[in-house]
C-alpha cells in the first residue's frame, strides 16, 4: 500500500489545489472563447470573526507562493484527463488540457498588507487578470487567507487580554493537519505570540520556540523530585519545571528545592508550570511559596484551555500568572472555527475592453457583493484611525464622504490607501515585509485599533459606489 | 524575501515536527543515560466528541508515514544546534544532536484500523519503544490523529443522517490550511461523504471529486438563462446548475429551459443547486417545478452551513433534496473544532528489564490515565457490539468481566481483540487496507453502533486492571 501523502505531497506546483468547479467553469470558459477576458475578484469577510468588528489581515506571502507556483505537471493533467461526466465521457478535452499545462499567471494583485487592520467587505485581496486562471486560484487563495487571518486575529486579541505579559502558542498537537499547525504557529507569532513550541515552524519561520518538560517527564522517575533533579542536571539553564503531576503546591515545593540545588551551582531556576486545577488561586499560592523561598524572579506560566475570556478572568482573580501558554483555543479558533471569507466577481472586460461591473445579489442589499475595481481609503487624525471608505477606482476619485446606515457622513483627516500593489501583469512589484516586522505592525495597529470609538468611525461606500450597486441591484431585480 | 513554506517545506522528514518540550526530554533523558529504555505510550481521548459516546478511528496511514519517516538531516540538526538557553548556552550538546541524526524507528506499534470504531479512554495508539523516540512522536502522532478521527466521527454523523442521500464534502475554501484541507477530505470520505469536492484529494487519495459552477460562472454571463446555455454547451454531460445567483425559482425554470435543450440534444440535466434561502421550502417548490417540466430524475442538491443537525431538520420538514454539500461545518468539526487526544506514558522498563506501571493522577480515578500495556476485547453478540473489556497484557489473561460504576458486569459473547499489530521491532507486520476499504468497514460500524442500547453494553477496565490502578493511585496520594 502507498503511504499517505504526507511525505510526498507537498511539491511546487499547486494547480489541483483546487475544488473541480473551478476547473469545470474554466474549461467552460475555454469552450466559450471567453477565459482570457480580464476579470477582477475580491477576497473579503462579512462578518468579523469572534463577534469582533476588525480582522488583522494574514496569509499574503502564502498567498504569493500557491499564485507564483499555480501550475498543473504533467501527471496532474494526465490525472483530470481520466476524469468522466455522468454519461462515462471524458470530463475536459484534450485542448483546454494542453492550455492549463502552459498556463502562467500574468496578472495584477493588490492586498492589505500583513499585520494591518481589515473591516468586514473591504477586500483583503484584489485580483485581476485573465478569467481562467483568476477564477482557478479562488479556492487556494481563500484556504491560506481565511485560516492565517482567522487565527492572527485570535492571537492579537489573546495577546491584547494578556497585555504584558508573555503569550506562548503550544498547540500543534491539536492543530487541523502538519500545515494547519504550522500556519497557525505563523500566524498566532504575527498577531502578537512571543513564541512557539512547534519547532518546525521555529526553524521554517524563525520564530522563538519554548518549552522545557511534560508529566511524562515526572511520570519516568521514581518520584517528582527525582525527577526534577534529573531535570536540572541535564538542562540547568532551561528549568521550568511542570508542578502539578501528582500535587501543585507539593509540586512547587520540590521545584524551590531543586532551584535552590541550582542556585548553588550557579544557576537560576526560571519558573514553574500550572496545568490544571484552578489556576488563579495555585498561582496565588505558588507566588507566595517562592517568594517566600527567595525566587520573586521564578515566573509562572500557566496552561489548560485558555484563552482571551480566560486570561481576563484570571487576572480579575488576581492570579499570578506572567506567561500564559495556548494551545488548542488558538490554533483552532474554538469558538469560531473559520473565517467566512468569500470570494467574489466584482467586473470583467467585454469584447470591446470596456469593464462591466458585476454584482452577487443577496436578501439584503448590505450582503450583497460591492461591484467594480475596489479600492480603500484610510483616514486618520492624530494618527488614530477615524473612518475608511470603499470606493470603485473605475469611477474616478471619489469625495470624502461614505454612506452609513443610509446617511452620509463626510470625513476628515489624513487619508491613505489600504490596499499596496504586490503584482502587475504577473511580475512581482513589491517585496514583502518579513514576519518579524509584520508583527511589529499588528502590535501597534491592534492597539490603536482597540481604542477606537465605534459610534464616531465612520466606515462604508462611496456615495458613488453605492448609487452604482443601487442601479445593479435594480437591474437584477 | 523568502517565500513561505508552502512550496518547499513538505519533505521526507519529520524530526522537527514536534513540540520543543519533546526534544529538551529527549535531551534529558539522553543526559541521564536512559533514553533507549523501553517504554509504552497510548494516543486515547476522554470525552466523545459533538456530545456522542463513541468516535470513527482515523489517521493511522499518516501515522505510519509520520513514524518511518521521523528523523533529522543536517539541516535539522544545525538548526537545533544553533539553539540557546535562558543563559545563552547551547540547548543542546553536540552527542545528543549526533544521537538525533543517526536515530530510527526500532519500536512497536498496535492500533485501532481506520474505519473502527473507538470508545473513550481505549488506546487509538499504543505505542513501545526506546523512551526517546517514542517521547518524540508524541506531538506528531497528536496532530494527525486528533484531526482525522474528528473529521471522520464528524462525517459519520452527517452521513447517518442523510441517510441514502448523497454527501459531498466541499470544505477546502473554509479548512485549516491546505493539509487541512487534504486530510480534512480523507476522513470526511472515510467517515461516510461520496465525494470531495478537493481535486487535490481526488487525485491523491483516488476519491470521486464532483462539483460544477458558483455563481461567478452565472455572473460572467449577460443574464442567467444565457450562462445556464453556455455551460450546457460546454459540459452537457456534467450540468448541476446553481440557481440562486438571482432568484431561485426563477433559476429552477432556467433550468429547466436548458434542460430540455439538453435533451434534445441527447444528454439529461443531472440536476440543480439550492445555496442559499429558505432550503427546505425552496426545495419542496424546485421539486415540483423540476417534476412538473419532466424532470423527475434532476436530483437537488442543497449547500449553505449544513451539518448533521441542520439535515436532519431539513429531512424532518419534508426538504426534497437528495444531495447534500458540506463545506465548513465538516472540515473543521465547527462545534468541536479538535478532539482532546493525549498521549500518555503508562509504562517503562527498570534496569533489569522489568515493567514498571505509570499512571498520571487527575482530579478523579476515572480521568486518571491507566496503567500498563493497554488492551481491548470486544464482546459481540449476534454481530452486534455489547461490551468492550480494557486490560493489562503485562498482567495476564483477564477474566470475562468489566467494572463500570463501581460494579462489576460480567461480559458474555464471542470477543476480539480491537487493537492490531501495526510494527514489531520497526518492521510494519501488517499491510493497511486501503482507504475505499476502511471507508465500507466504517459504514457497516457506524450503523452497527448506532442501534447500541447503552443501558446494556458494558464497558470498563478488568477488574485486574482496576485494582492496578487503585493501588498506583493510593501510593501517589
Amino acid at each position: 500500500m502507498a503511504l499517505s501523502h504526507l511525505s510526498r505531497i507537498y511539491r511546487p506546483q499547486f494547480g489541483l489545489l483546487t475544488d473541480l468547479y473551478e476547473l469545470t467553469m474554466a474549461a467552460g470558459y475555454y469552450d466559450q472563447g471567453i477565459h482570457e477576458r480580464r476579470a477582477i475578484f475580491h477576497l473579503f469577510y462579512r462578518t468579523a470573526p469572534f463577534d469582533g468588528r476588525i480582522a488583522l489581515a494574514a496569509g499574503l506571502p502564502l498567498a504569493i507562493d500557491l499564485i507564483e507556483n499555480y501550475r498543473f505537471d504533467a501527471d496532474d493533467i494526465q490525472y483530470l484527463g481520466r476524469l468522466k461526466s455522468s454519461d462515462g465521457s471524458a470530463l475536459f478535452k484534450e485542448p483546454f488540457l494542453n492550455y492549463l499545462q502552459r498556463m502562467r499567471w500574468t496578472g495584477d494583485l493588490d492586498a492589505i498588507p500583513e499585520g494591518e487592520i481589515v473591516l468586514p467587505n473591504e477586500p483583503l485581496l484584489r485580483i485581476e487578470g485573465p478569467l481562467i486562471m483568476v477564477q482557478l486560484l479562488e479556492t487556494a487563495l481563500l484556504t491560506v487567507m481565511n485560516f492565517s487571518t482567522l487565527v492572527a486575529t485570535k492571537a492579537a486579541r489573546i495577546k491584547a487580554a494578556a497585555g504584558n505579559d508573555t503569550v506562548l502558542e503550544f498547540g500543534l498537537r491539536r492543530a487541523q493537519g502538519l500545515d494547519g499547525g504550522l500556519t497557525a504557529s505563523r500566524s498566532a507569532y504575527l498577531g502578537g505570540c512571543d513564541a512557539t513550541s512547534n519547532v518546525w515552524a521555529g526553524r521554517y519561520y524563525n520564530i522563538p520556540v519554548r518549552g522545557t518538560h511534560a508529566h511524562s517527564w515526572v511520570m519516568v522517575f521514581p518520584d517528582e523530585l527525582t525527577a526534577f533533579d534529573a531535570y536540572a542536571e541535564a538542562l540547568p539553564a532551561n528549568c521550568i519545571f511542570l508542578v502539578d503531576t501528582y500535587d501543585t503546591l507539593e509540586g512547587t515545593r520540590n521545584a524551590i528545592r531543586v532551584g535552590n540545588k541550582l542556585r548553588e551551582r550557579g544557576h537560576e531556576m526560571n519558573g514553574i508550570r500550572l496545568d490544571s486545577g484552578d489556576l488563579g488561586q495555585l498561582s496565588i499560592e505558588a507566588r507566595k511559596l517562592l517568594d517566600e523561598a527567595g525566587f520573586p524572579d521564578a515566573r509562572i506560566v500557566a496552561s489548560d484551555s485558555l484563552d482571551e475570556y480566560a486570561i481576563r478572568e484570571l487576572k480579575a482573580e488576581g492570579a499570578k500568572i506572567s506567561i500564559w501558554g495556548i494551545g488548542t483555543r488558538l490554533v483552532t479558533g474554538h469558538d469560531q472555527a473559520a473565517l467566512g471569507g468569500v470570494y467574489k466577481l466584482s467586473a470583467i472586460q467585454d469584447t470591446t475592453g470596456n469593464w462591466q461591473s458585476k454584482i452577487k445579489r443577496s436578501e439584503t442589499a448590505e450582503k450583497s457583493s460591492n461591484p467594480g475595481k475596489l479600492a480603500i481609503r484610510r483616514y486618520y487624525r492624530d494618527e488614530q484611525p477615524v473612518g475608511s471608505q470603499l470606493f470603485n477606482e473605475l469611477s474616478g476619485e471619489p469625495g470624502n464622504s461614505v454612506i452609513a446606515n443610509g446617511k452620509v457622513h463626510s470625513l476628515s483627516g489624513t487619508c491613505q490607501p489600504a490596499l499596496q500593489p504586490v503584482y502587475r501583469n504577473g511580475s512581482r512589484v513589491s517585496d514583502l515585509p518579513d514576519l518579524h516586522r509584520s508583527r511589529a505592525l499588528a502590535q501597534k495597529n491592534w492597539s490603536d485599533w482597540e481604542r477606537i470609538d465605534w459610534n464616531r468611525f465612520r466606515y462604508g461606500l462611496s456615495p458613488e459606489l453605492e448609487a452604482e450597486k443601487a442601479e445593479l441591484l435594480r437591474q437584477k431585480a
